[in-house]
């Protein structure tokens, strides 16, 4: 805990950036810091011996591969590539590589040792290589922003969580004339290669670049590396996305200590929205580890399930009445879920509320993904109307105007708290728009609940008491040490790129796989990243994009939680998984969603 | 991180209980959870030896002396009791011992090694005794509510948080009433002690109930625990509450990962309230810990500093103007802090915010105290005027009742942002008073910065971008799993209480001293409660209170926090400590507060 200060050298090389380049200095470190830089990393066998690289069958795509074989008419089709032993390394050629690397989007536990495995790829094995780290996201390459990596510079973030070391941006590159200052700065640094390490947007444009260059005869040849903690961005060939198991683990040593205090004091509910706007993966691997009375995903908005009874009211398919006789399909009904509305999931929680309450128990820990409420139909209906009058009507006092909405959009409106009605119409984004992304779900939920449970109590149905206490658990989870998994997942997905640059792939995403075995037997290789995409229709156009992965209802990690649900509702099951641990058997342990979805778990 | 389902038994011995009471179960936990139950306690040498309790000389109190005798004239004077090395245990006598445990007020982590502390010294010294835990705090006693506790039951919660092994409360023993039912119960288990988890309310309270067996000739002796993450429950003889080192490394965690993110994106000044009512040892241990650059302790509001500038504006002693000049006092010079007000604060972050936007930085981290606004006098002045008026008077849509607030009470008023004076409106307490508590302090902050901040940008005094971002480490660092330090001193409690009943003693307070040195060469004794006395005059009567210790600004903490604050103002100094370890170096760390308090770090 002791931390000598020292002076933090401005570690700026390359090129002078206006903005300050701070680098890390590992004398200000905490002991746990400290401790961590020097963890050895494994690699998987494969890349610590001689290996070659050898090409798969030709690929297509995730979807529309006519219109991903227009859009990239220089790499569609090209074969994914696998890692394998050889006698000698193929990669013999040791002329010197120039490689840049870029962080796109938002933070990640594990990013600094993709570029310490990049990094060390090219010490090892193409000495003499220059590597070049693009500030500020996809910006520092446009504005040929860089600091040049060496070995004393890198050093200090080993292990480290951040994206510090050259830091991280949203920007796209997306026009021609951004295309342009790419080229621009790929000729002028000289690059054979480029890493970018990001999510499914990044990585569609890391594909977009690779095949501009490819297009335009340039030499350099573009990796991506998959990074987000929400967890959306995978596939068969690419099985985890880093940052998750770091940033799930966080959320959930938290809310395993709001657990013991919730049965310690026995009065209060905590609502704990996580984050995940688009899926909800982070919401559900913390529901495994820790098992809460309850936990919304939205994925279950729209959905038809065929194996299991889901959470909310439901319908056998086909027919539109509620089926609320139907309490136990059969394993292989088909039931068809109604769309959830915001009313449902406020049933749903307070039933069980309701019946822990005669239980004895007045508290409980309910998970919520702050995407919940773009998953919701209903909602996005009435914030599509709310923009239209607000653009164009006169909202009166007296509330005409609700008599624009329609029936469904007013009805919603009238069951909203008063407070999110005010919000909903006084705060708009600079386009007039309203800002849903501003509601404090867990805030809402909470009054909504408090609402319906009043009205059950003046109806002698309800008789417990309720306390709601709201939770964010976000941006304490993206930049945390990253755990012995990411830390070692992301230095092989780092060397991998290295060695794909250097037999010359490109338009592949480095990929790392047979992660329940130990680490000497991942497997490893490139993906292609056009195998990942289909097409969305945008402004009359086909834009091509990597689908994010969504938490799938029939895929393993749902189906255990949705079997257990019921169980930890009304008995307490909870689970505190503690902070994470750098020593010792707990921590070499893997998140919950992978090991189930590669079959190691049941 | 694989952990069996398996059914939860009720654990209810002694009584029935109308709530549930659910023991847990070791194989329902984490790897972690379940890796910490074996984890070996030391004992203080002392302890593990034959020992004998010697007095020390007759006690006093904190103030009043007179009083303090008066209200305890059959404990006033008495002696404080150290444990010391003897040939042969002073407590030759083997008559079995009927020992009442009970919780009180907030969890701890830790509470439940008390108890382990307690229970194994009764097994090991007094064979044959009996222990019961009172459920749910001190309305447990009162009831007659209470498990006896076996080995199988108190094994899984062995270094474990929370309070849930027997739950706490906040009732309090406080009416004739009331001390006879607690009468009833110590005579109807036959109870030779009792041990008094808990505060500084709750250790009066023990002593007052202590007092009142021994006026009664009962034979049950009370003995007190220092427990409260906030820190403000220590003396010379008791230097630490426990909880609190646990607590701090929990929220430390959190705000230095953070301070990565705040650095990685460039973008966000994260505004992190604390918990801490009355007194700011938190946040102030937490900035120790981490270096923020902004850090508000509560205790700065009024006070006279006479040993370095403090952090807001401030005048010679004596003087009234403000002495902008004074840049730089000398060592010893008697500077006067004005009474801090919301104004003072809110400049204090927007001059630092103005300097870091000059130097490139539109980030940092800002640490609040939970109780910052109960701290600031025209706060507390406008809630009493508000208080009066909303009773009285009708508070007219145009804003005339506004004529009955004194100037400096309008001026606040019209200074708060305007969901802040809605709230003070509308949001009621059942006796119709303003809800200061609900007041979530981050985010009015954010408020005023960001309207100090426009206005400095149409002055042309401010050229930087605001985004802030509020978060509220409360609830998650009560019950998480105790660090090796306390689950050592809260044993190391436990266990002296033990001790302290069997050789007699009543109305002290466990003490466990020399911190700062290996375990072994901890000093153990009891204090006298009344010695850390003093007397409140309440509703026309005195009563006695253990004076909430606050944040000392002479003190070493405080010191070198003032010392360094300005650099890490300016300068970015982050240090993340990291997830709390139970392996390795680091996991003996001991708290800052502690270490400077006792002269073992500077």
């Amino acid at each position: 805990m002791a931390a000598a200060l020292v002076e933090n050298g401005d570690a700026v090389a390359g090129v002078k950036s206006p903005a300050p380049a701070t680098g890390r200095v590992a004398s200000v470190y905490s002991e746990v810091q400290a401790s961590r830089i020097d963890h050895a990393l494994t690699l998987p066998s494969v890349l610590r011996n001689p290996f070659k690289i050898v090409d798969g069958p030709p690929s297509s795509a995730a979807g529309n591969p006519g219109e991903i074989a227009k859009l990239f008419p220089n790499l569609f089709g090209q074969p994914s590539a696998v890692v394998v032993p050889s006698e000698s390394d193929s990669n013999e050629s040791q002329q010197k590589l120039k490689i840049g690397v870029v962080l796109s989007g938002g933070q990640a536990p594990g990013g600094h040792n993709v570029i310490s495995g990049i990094f060390d790829y090219l010490q090892e094995r193409v000495k003499g290589s220059t590597m070049y780290g693009f500030r500020g996201g996809p910006a520092g390459i446009m504005k040929c922003k860089y600091v040049e990596l060496t070995p004393e510079f890198i050093y200090p973030y080993r292990n480290q969580g951040g994206f510090d070391m050259i830091c991280s941006g949203r920007d796209k590159i997306e026009t021609p004339e951004q295309f342009k200052q790419a080229e621009e700065t790929a000729v002028k640094l000289d690059l054979d290669g480029l890493v970018v390490i990001g999510g499914d947007d990044s990585n569609t444009n890391a594909c977009l670049l690779a095949e501009n260059f490819r297009g335009k005869n340039l030499k350099t040849r573009v990796i991506g590396c998959p990074k987000t903690i929400d967890g959306d961005l995978k596939s068969k060939e690419v099985p985890t996305s880093f940052g998750f198991d770091t940033a799930c683990k966080i959320y959930a040593e938290m809310i395993g200590n709001v657990m013991i205090d919730a049965r310690s004091t026995g009065k209060y509910y905590h609502f704990v929205r996580l984050m995940g706007r688009a899926a909800s993966h982070i919401t559900l691997e913390c529901a495994l580890q820790t098992h809460p009375n309850i936990t919304i995903i939205g994925e279950e908005a729209s959905s038809i399930v065929t194996w299991c009874k889901p959470a909310f009211d439901y319908c056998l398919e086909g027919k539109k009445e509620k089926c609320e006789t139907l309490v136990s399909p059969l394993p292989g009904d088909r039931v068809a879920l109604k769309k959830l509305t915001l009313k449902n999931v406020t049933d749903y929680i307070v039933d069980i509320i309701s019946k822990r309450a005669k239980l004895g128990y007045n508290y409980g820990v309910i998970l919520i993904p702050e995407g919940l409420i773009d998953f919701i139909p209903e909602v996005q209906q009435l914030i599509a109307e709310l923009n239209e009058i607000l653009a164009h009507e006169v909202v009166d006092e007296d509330g005409l105007w609700k008599r624009k909405l329609t029936d469904q959009s007013l009805q919603l409106f009238e069951f909203l708290p008063q407070a999110i009605q005010e919000q909903l119409m006084l705060e708009r984004d600079p386009h007039g728009n309203v800002q849903v992304a501003k509601i404090e779900t867990e805030k809402m939920l909470i009054q909504m609940v408090e609402t319906e449970l009043e009205k059950r109590k003046q109806a002698g149905a309800y008789r417990g008491e309720f306390k709601g206490q709201s939770h964010f658990f976000g941006y304490e989870g993206r930049c945390g040490l990253p755990t012995n998994f990411d830390s070692t997942y992301c230095y092989a997905l780092g060397y991998a790129a290295g060695a794909l640059l250097h037999s010359g792939k490109t338009g592949l995403i480095s990929s790392v796989g047979n992660l329940a075995a130990p680490v000497e037997e991942w497997t490893v290789g490139g993906t292609a990243l056009t195998s990942l995409m289909d097409v969305e229709r945008r402004h009359g156009k086909f834009k091509p994009v990597i689908k994010k992965a969504m938490v799938e209802l029939e895929g393993a990690p749902f189906k255990k939680f949705a079997s257990l649900r019921d169980e930890w509702a009304l008995k307490n099951r909870y689970i505190s998984p503690g902070p994470i641990q750098f020593v010792g058997p707990s921590s070499n342990a893997v998140n919950h969603t992978l090991l189930l979805e590669l079959g190691a778990q049941v």
